[in-house]
């Protein structure tokens, strides 16, 4: 006999967990439906070939990978044992064992999916997908290895609404949740365009994965990151004034064209322009009960996103009593470059809901009305093996019978015990209501219902039990 | 550029099948919490050691395993490598690289559970589980290595009353879902009683797992195999009568009692006798629209279940079309007796999702009205870069964040096309209505509406359009 545990990083769900789960996907799911995107679910693993060496050399070591099935067979044969020797020799030996991993973001799997459909399909596509993700992180506080991700991606449309669409969603569901949130917008096209000015494009990415590290390292570490990183002090100093930039959004695109009078950055402005333009419209003023968008969408040149596949606007969202990112997302070129000779540009954006879920937890944000519905239990009256008995049973069937098909939901002791231990089990499971059917009830047709929340009795005819309930 | 695909026996779900998938799980769902059951969800995968050995040799083989991670690393060290070596040679080195393996089935990783939380939980406990479960069987049709378990349980509680309840929730299910079934009752006891009768205790399991193949190789192939398993021509003889035992439930009952007049089997008969008299209540006849349950309950005493934990009553559900076994279940003695010192007896039952979403498919029992929902499309009016061109865009805005904030899908084609190219999009994709505002309806403060279905156009004022989409 073992001690059962579980694995590191995982989770059971017990149903107290699993409604608050619910809720909180479930208003997302919702909201994602009003925006017209349609759900799409892919198996739990992938074959690697399709996962490998898109995450990066962290991904594939974080993956879990699946061992390949009749192993064990295949290894006794010798030509196979030399090959695998070698392997294990050279450290690759799950190269060899393993041919499929499971699911590590929904967006590969995604990109997957379109390119094997694409003939299908009907673009513009919008898709949605709620499923779990694994990483072999190291487990912490709020970090598991078995998490939810929870995406929308548009592909097929090049129109710059899309994005002010992604930003409407956002705040549809996050004025829901009743989280107050930032959204800070940049584009990836200024970081391309500064790069491009002090003839430091080859440092893009070094610069997009330092400046990405501000919130968690403050402006000057990162500074000093950059000053090592093979900028020269004349690029330094431009990246210090790029830095700098503040103010309104106004005023910040006037610095940006001012420090960078290229182009490239002026082909970035329009496209900001034209989102925060589309943003700034009555109907979200008014939703957001404001005169100004600027508080709510901040233009913020600071921010990179780690993924180097984004190549259009950008966006992260933030909470603003805690600054921490619970979304994010952004526009890029190409979502089916690996799979497909097409292309097809795409915007998406991303829930980062388990943080969300620990941060409306803390914040008492889940209604605690939620487990607020009625749960009727019908209590086991001891039945004597007597026609007296057998009819209270019938009648008591009968009854139960009654409320589900009600849609209501109500069980029956079962086991033949005390009042006083089926009063126990009503209580500890959160029944709010006691029915009690015996003798005199069934003569008088009436049952007996206790609130057993206000502690109320009442007697009520048989035939009035559904609406009893039903009515309150 | 790999041309990429689906692991073998793995399906991508698109929105049509989810939403007949999620109308399926939810008609279950619904009827788990009406009997108030709870829910519960476990990690995609368990530590090996909760898992091997559960599921036979045959369940060890088929067992999706884990590759642990840094495994590459760790194989590099001479030591390590000499220990791969042998358990290469001894064809056993799946054990040294795995320590998790995906869910098998639910039953185990919930009685891990139940053992891991005993003095947490409340008794009887009674908790549904809707989850994938993985094995690496040979895909065919109607069987994929990924699919879908159902499973609803109460432990902690010994009275025959459960049978009933498990009973009445199938038929709920059932008959919701339109489906004709019979449900076939046995119960372990019986067969136990039989060969203890027989003096071949011995021989219980291989009987069980021979007369388990009744329904796919026929009673004459059964009556050959059990031939040459060791009963002797006598017992054999025996074991005819009791096969052939035939008619109504009652005679059936008789008849078994004749052939097997011990005291083991006097309990058996007690216990299913209980069984049909909580079913043969008024409700149920009502509910059925039947004088006997006969025909909907049979109690069939060739009935084995393959799993060796069952010891009470055991049932399984066949449709009347096609006598497919699409459910079962039974009564256990102990759930948690791997994981515990503890006993605890309960029953379940199991839904099989999979083989019902095709069979409903096959017979077209999915309602069409599922997808019947109106979708609305805002047509993209080709906006100019005027006044009025930004006027339109914002009224647009306005429209569609009214509409969605109503609960209604509405989506605005976003890419300047004509029309022609919108109305094949929002014919390919479903849309129920098409909503134009142009220069013209702003003027007019209307909005023009076409029924895509019926193709019907009206103009109606732009304050009245929810009432339009809600009143109709």
């Amino acid at each position: 006999m073992i001690n059962p545990s579980l694995p590191q990083g995982t989770r059971d769900f017990d149903a107290g967990t699993l409604e608050k789960r619910k809720y909180l996907f479930g208003i997302i799911e919702k909201h994602f439906k009003r925006f017209a995107f349609e759900p799409l679910e892919t198996p739990t693993f992938e074959n690697l070939s399709v996962l490998s060496g898109k995450y990066g050399e962290e991904g594939d070591k974080l993956m879990f990978k699946i061992l390949n099935n009749g192993l064990d067979e295949k290894t006794k044969h010798a030509s196979l044992q030399q090959d695998l020797e070698q392997k294990i020799f050279m450290g690759k030996s799950s190269m060899l064992f393993s041919d499929r991993a499971l699911r590590y973001d929904l967006t590969i799997p995604f990109a997957r999916y379109v390119a094997m459909n694409i003939n299908q399909l009907v673009f513009p596509f919008k898709r949605y997908q709620i499923q779990p993700v694994w990483r072999a992180d190291r487990p912490q506080k709020g970090r598991y290895r078995e998490f939810y991700q929870c995406d929308a991606d548009i592909v097929g449309s090049q129109s710059l609404l899309n994005e002010s669409e992604l930003i409407r969603l956002m705040i549809s569901v996050f004025s829901e949740l009743k989280l107050s949130v930032i959204i800070k917008i940049n584009n990836r096209k200024v970081l391309n365009a500064l790069m491009d000015y002090i003839k430091a494009p080859h440092l893009l990415n070094v610069f997009a994965r330092t400046i990405d590290k501000i919130n968690k390292i403050g402006l000057s570490k990162v500074f000093e990151e950059l000053s090592v990183s093979g900028f020269d002090s004349n690029q330094m100093d431009y990246l210090d004034q790029f830095l700098k930039i503040a103010g309104p959004n106004d005023e910040k695109i006037e610095k940006l064209m001012q420090l960078i009078p290229n182009e490239s950055c002026q082909l970035a402005v329009q496209e900001i322009k034209a989102v925060l333009a589309y943003c700034d419209m009555n109907e979200l003023k008014l939703e957001l009960d404001t005169q100004s968008l600027d508080h709510v969408l901040e233009l913020d040149f600071t921010l990179a996103r780690g993924l180097d596949y984004y190549s259009g606007t950008i966006f992260e969202v933030e909470t603003v009593s805690s600054n921490q990112s619970i979304a994010g997302g952004g526009r890029y070129d190409n979502l089916i470059g690996y799979f497909s000779k097409n292309t097809l540009p795409g915007i998406g954006i991303s829930f980062g809901v388990e943080r969300i879920y620990d941060m409306m937890s803390e914040l008492n944000l889940f209604p605690q009305g939620t487990s607020n519905q009625q749960k009727i239990l019908l209590f086991n009256m001891s039945y004597s093996n007597d026609a007296m008995g057998q009819k209270l049973q019938q009648e008591t069937m009968m009854l139960l019978s009654t409320l589900r098909k009600a849609g209501l939901t109500a069980n029956w002791y079962l086991d033949t015990v005390k009042f006083d231990k089926q009063f126990k089990y009503a209580e500890k499971k959160q029944y709010t209501h006691a029915v009690f059917l015996g003798p005199t009830e069934i003569e008088n047709k009436q049952v007996k219902i206790k609130d057993l929340l206000k502690g109320q009795e009442v007697l009520t005819p048989l035939a009035n039990v559904v609406f009893f309930f039903l009515g309150t």
